[in-house]
């Protein structure tokens, strides 16, 4: 039963390690009809993501996952994932915090890609 | 091409201010296969959902959002809402963060019900 929520796990644990190693390597795991909303500025497609995603005005960047729920999203086997947690950047020295909301779709070859992606830093 | 987020903004509007009125009454907005995660505690249907709202421990509740963004979610029409917004119950004088996820489904009738629905504080 709880096996959406063992491949949530999985997933953003790598996701997050690719994204705070190099976040230019994150290509594989969007396709070209997925969408990212990154603090309300939309971008579709592998290209356009890896690209906004590249552009971040950060050089280094860690990410701390606080929680982490997820639910089954469909009948196409997809999983709906919401993230909170904690983004250290550069040189601060205090954390901002994070939501994020992924969908994930099955990529037809046993694993996922990620279809939605949505990140909102929360302030106050 | 916005009409997704015009969607997600009435819905999400409509719910928060149902919510705070009477919470009891947002079983039209779910069906029986939805899903909600409420502080990482899980519950499907309609009924177990409501029942779930209606049970939780405060009386008045007002939520403020803070912030909306809305993607297509998939071929079936579905728009996924990542909301962040602050939480203020009963007699206390601080608001709580949260986020929440929605994924929406059209329900075939012109209108759309709360297939995906997670909750989550956010501290800190």
């Amino acid at each position: 039963m709880a096996d959406f929520v063992n491949i949530a796990k999985q997933f953003t644990e790598f996701y997050y390690n690719q994204f705070d190693i190099d976040r230019k390597q994150l290509a594989p795991l969007y396709r070209d009809n997925s969408m990212l909303t990154f603090e309300s500025a939309s971008v579709a497609g592998t290209a356009g993501i890896v690209e906004k995603l590249s552009s971040l005005p950060f050089q280094q960047v860690k990410h701390q996952v606080s929680t982490l729920d997820a639910q089954p999203s469909g009948d196409a086997g997809g999983i709906l994932i919401l993230v909170t947690g904690a983004l250290l950047v550069d040189e601060e020295q205090r954390s901002m915090n994070y939501s994020q909301a992924f969908q994930l779709l099955p990529d037809g070859q046993g694993s996922y890609f990620i279809f939605n992606d949505i990140f909102k830093l929360v302030f106050g």
